[in-house]
């Protein structure tokens, strides 16, 4: 951050206090510290420098993985970091390997799943890398549906071994990361059979290469599955396919701690409540939002700072041309995006409570909270990397051309993204631990979205059908208790100004999604089987379960009393002062301005999400077309406000210029000088006149074409 | 197509004339034998397979790219091939390249920009090939504003010569295609000087490499800008950069057929109409809109096809697993884009008619009808666009976690599409004549698109302001002529079928279109300097904008008398039978069940926009909420009557497996082990160890890192 700072003048114009917002959007002065201290150490290391990542080829591109995960490994060792600091650094150095899998997945999966014996066997030979584990449960033709798995884990009494096999060419493992070329073992999910019956799917711990000379053990095929979407991207990570014929492994390597299958193979269950399996999916879901936010902050660090530099358009007698960041299109979609990070963000942490919440509960033998939790975590995840994915591609658009070019950064953060979209389905439930690493780790991405949206418009559905046994709903559904009121009610916004009141935006959104939910309910009522209903309308029924979930997002709080809203609405529509995400900001956060810049923010997030699903809205008669103009109008207002402040919105996310790795977004804004020196790096630059121009292009100039030999 | 057919029980299903529908999409019989033939030629000629394009590193995927281009050409001259031929066989050649640019923007710009005689002295050398051209316009710093543009041509008066110099960073040109490693000459745009004076921006013919050894002339400075998005895509085209210091060119090297500079230095204006430059755009935006069509139903087919393959969940007893293609979520996301691959193919003939009728009376000095035309064919260009690389994503994503696989075809499909969303602005109308080549083509890519629809909204406004006046309006705006009508209009859907009239959905569209073009225009009318207005309100603009394109797509006709709908809507408000898109279908189209199918598609396209822009229907009181559910109701069962004609609809695309590019769209469904024969020619899987494993993974599992030197 040497020499000129071309974004100065922008920087001058901020109202708010940048350092106390940093603190905000990491979380707290820990957090911040902490991950600041990483990034800076990580990104002033010339063996962590990204250059070139997306000019390399597959080979190159790997070895160069592996020469940086090594490094990155040296360091930790060196420096004695803790577990946290750890994964810290490990994220900074942001490029997926399979070291991602083996602390994110094989790890908790042992730790989790298997035995005391187990543990004390195999995590310490895991935690100092001296085996590299992988996740190996989807196959070639099976991805969500775990009990659809082929690979078959025998029991076999005469040798008390089990055998793994892969009866099909569909039963081929296919995806797992960090399988293809690295891993020395792997949690194998099979179908664990035993006298002939079967007992559903299990993980197996099985050895797959030499740790002598990393050849493959007989009977094992194993290898890459090739390239993946994106210039340098995943394909940093080695997906790999995977084949057993036959392989043996001693009874003692199933992970036992839930079934154990004894000597004789008998199959005996433990008395571990399985529920407590089920509490680890709000941690897996935690991270993914988290995750989503830091993809969709960067990629809007990228375009903000970028419209602030480029300029076109509107000069008047031969001035400078006008900032792109200054044209209303250009401030429509782009702030709905920085607010979509910062709301993002928010929610994240509060899911971070939650699954506190949620644990110290299950500890208690408290599992009442446990299906409302789950249903919500997974129409976050569903909400938050939908929207992330999108947010990223239009980041690249409003870069216009030159986000097209790699030096842009957005090309590789979409496509190393875009997986989290599939990935996470019902995998986690065989996940019993804390994932320690916070990288985003492609163990499997074979899901469908729109079944974590379907899982929460069941519980939706569940919830508004118990509404008059008077059973009360819970957490984050505890206003469909007032489903009567939010029927009836009436917006009374009168002018723009109205719209920036937390109550009524509340209101609006409550009212919409709990009137969506019961017209779902009624239409799927006409069905003699509800099976039948629920397939026949899940198109409708996800939108119901995305309006429940922008909903949260609005109104979700960081710390609470309990998991009800803070909705204390009486019978006289009395709208309590402390019943909205707004004002809970104001109490809470120090920092000259930095309410100010959330409130806009909120705002602004919930406006134009009332704007883009206005059919919802109107629909359910909730607001007037009158009102839906004037929270319009509101908005463009809020869009004025943010302007000033845009550049060190993003700057409050605290990205060194190695973690951005983006060219346009470079912090100094010195944009055109280093896309051109970039430009001169690539290969096809070697040389002046390019390779094949003998061969193809001299014949062709030549006249000399039809005698050629191609 | 030898082997098992694994999607026979799908063909089976059809319920109409599969070849029939082929000849709909290509347009008409010659149009698909043509097609056809070029496409097989292609697909059979091991010199033209794509194998592997993902893998290769920048270098050897460029030098690839040479030769085919060379063996296209040589095919081309052997084969003696029309120029209507060869421009189908680049095209299912379907890797962009610098002959993309040399038919299509070069040469191009010299039959439209140049006088009768440069015409003679340079075509000949282009159409042999014995020069090789790009076009460069945008720079560094400057993309759609061409008056922004920096570079310079200076006469010089005692040389008789211009002088082309680049004088900033900034003004370095920037992008073109096949400037940075094949060109050897280019059409520069600078800004004109003589006598101390600027006369705007103007085309050269300058020469840019030695014709003998390849090598920059002095002066110039030229290179490859870097790597782009996406594995293989886009990166097979040497997109370039290229400064000029002081080039001297003779001053018959500007293109003079408009503008003529004298011995003297004087500028003299010829007697061309400009209009007849503006008529181009509607062609260039016409091949434009063809080819969103093209890509959105290659991503569509390998979508529905997959979908189709692939089971997942819903197995009973140990059955097969339901098709993921029979799911209502799948459904309702994949149908509204197979219909709208149907839409954008017919509203893509309606512009060729529409191009035909324009050029037709701008020779007869009818200009009347231009600048609706102008403004319709920049809505659809942007709307088509927009929609097509939204909709790839969209099928990649329908594809679950394989479609991130290369092999899918999926990613690079979306790589090489999504620069149609930024580029092609203003620098068509530096363009006279018709583009050859059918190939898309990256020249620029700093366009806009919200440019695109405010163009529209600018019209639009405009039209509506003159209403009063008595000027009727033309061509697609003819409706706003009944605005008193649409202002007022119910909507009288009673039950879900009533909205399969063409006459109902027609109204819908055209009073939501006209009520949001009024609203907007009352609201503009506020501001007292009209482009205040502009600027403020311009995002509500965009969506004028937009619902005016969308009822262009929903009433588009192939072939018409007039430009006027052929809504002859009477005061008593009856509803002529073949006033809409669909009775016209029933009157045309021969083949059993064709029309049937075209219905379908296009009822789903226009009831999907309905539900998805269903706050505009509602706000503008068009329809009733309980309207808008019964076209819900409709549209699902839609999805039902098409789903057996599914895969049909996408074989009458008539792609080869060559020209998709994708393993999970193979005609045959074989999907599973090619997926699993192709991960195998990864470079990774070039040895069992991977390169790397001896320097950095032996180290780390051998506890033996510290030491080491990485």
């Amino acid at each position: 951050m040497k020499g000129v700072d071309h974004l100065a003048h922008e920087r001058n114009k901020t109202e708010f206090d940048v350092d106390a917002m940093k603190i905000v959007w990491a979380g707290s002065r820990h957090a911040f510290e902490l991950s600041d201290r990483m990034a800076r150490l990580v990104a002033s290391d010339p063996a962590f420098q990204k250059d070139g990542r997306t000019r390399l080829g597959r080979k190159e591109l790997f070895k160069n993985t592996l020469r940086k995960a090594a490094h990155a490994w040296k360091r930790i060792l060196e420096l004695r970091l803790t577990e946290e600091e750890a994964g810290w650094l490990r994220n900074f150095v942001d490029e997926p390997s399979f070291t991602d899998l083996h602390w994110g997945m094989f790890i908790p999966a042992i730790k989790g799943q298997g035995t005391d014996e187990q543990q004390q066997k195999w995590l310490p030979l895991a935690y100092k890398m001296q085996i590299i584990g992988c996740y190996a449960q989807t196959e070639l033709g099976h991805g969500s549906n775990v009990q659809g798995l082929e690979t078959t884990a025998t029991f076999d009494p005469e040798t008390d071994e089990f055998v793994i096999h892969s009866p099909t060419l569909t039963s081929s493992k296919w995806w797992p990361g960090g399988l293809g070329k690295v891993s020395t073992h792997a949690i194998v999910y099979a179908r664990l059979i035993t006298n002939g019956q079967e007992h559903g799917v299990h993980g197996f711990i099985v050895q797959l290469r030499s740790l002598d000379d990393h050849m493959p053990l007989p009977g094992i095929t194993m290898g890459d599955i090739g390239m993946k979407f994106g210039n340098g991207a995943y394909n940093t990570m080695d997906n790999g396919v995977l084949t057993f014929d036959h392989i043996r492994i001693p009874r003692n390597q199933m992970l036992m701690r839930v079934l154990r299958v004894t000597r004789e193979g008998k199959c005996v269950q433990s008395n571990v409540p399985r529920q407590l399996i089920y509490g680890t999916m709000v941690f897996v879901r935690q991270t993914i939002v988290a995750d989503a936010s830091t993809a969709l902050s960067r990629a809007v660090c990228i375009a903000t700072r970028y419209s602030a530099v480029r300029r076109q358009f509107g000069s008047q007698d031969g001035g400078m041309e006008t900032q792109v960041i200054d044209y209303k299109t250009q401030q429509s979609r782009l702030f709905p995006l920085l607010a979509s990070a910062y709301a993002f963000r928010f929610v994240g942490e509060w899911l971070k409570w939650l699954y506190t919440d949620v644990t110290q509960r299950l500890q208690a033998n408290d599992f009442s909270t446990l299906p409302e939790a789950h249903a919500c975590t997974a129409g976050l995840k569903s909400l938050t990397t939908t929207a992330t994915a999108d947010a990223i591609e239009e980041c690249r658009k409003l870069c216009g051309g030159h986000g097209y070019l790699c030096a842009s950064g957005l090309p590789e953060l979409f496509a190393v993204y875009v997986p989290a979209c599939t990935y996470e389905g019902d995998n986690v439930v065989l996940l019993l631990q804390h994932i320690a690493d916070r990288k985003r780790s492609l163990y499997r991405i074979q899901g469908k979205r729109e079944e974590k949206k379907l899982e929460v418009a069941r519980f939706l559905m569940k919830t508004v059908s118990q509404l008059g046994s008077g059973k009360k709903p819970v957490g984050t559904t505890a206003y469909l208790g007032q489903v009567q009121d939010l029927l009836q009610c009436c917006c009374d916004v009168q002018t723009a100004e109205d719209w920036l009141k937390p109550s009524v935006v509340l209101e609006a959104f409550e009212a919409r999604s709990a009137r969506m939910c019961v017209a779902r309910a009624q239409n799927l009522s006409k069905f003699e089987n509800p099976e039948d209903g629920f397939a026949e309308l899940s198109a409708d029924l996800v939108e119901a379960a995305v309006a429940h979930c922008q909903l949260i997002v609005v109104s979700k709080r960081k710390e609470e009393p309990d998991l009800t809203p803070a909705m204390a609405r009486d019978e006289s529509d009395h709208h309590n002062k402390d019943e909205g995400f707004i004002d809970k900001l104001q109490q809470d956060i120090p920092g000259k301005g930095v309410n100010q810049q959330l409130q806009n923010l909120c705002y602004i997030y919930a406006l134009n999400l009332l704007h883009k699903y206005l059919g919802d809205f109107l629909s359910t008669g909730c607001i007037t077309p009158k009102q839906a103009s004037l929270a319009n109008d509101q908005l463009r207002s809020l869009y004025s406000q943010i302007r000033p402040n845009a550049i060190a919105l993003v700057d409050a996310f605290n990205y060194t210029d190695h973690y951005l790795g983006s060219v346009l977004g470079r912090y100094d804004g010195n944009v055109y000088p280093k896309l051109y020196e970039e430009a001169w790096k690539d290969p096809l630059n070697d040389s002046v006149v390019p390779d094949g121009y003998h061969e193809y292009v001299h014949p062709m100039l030549k006249q000399q074409l039809r005698n050629a030999r191609l």
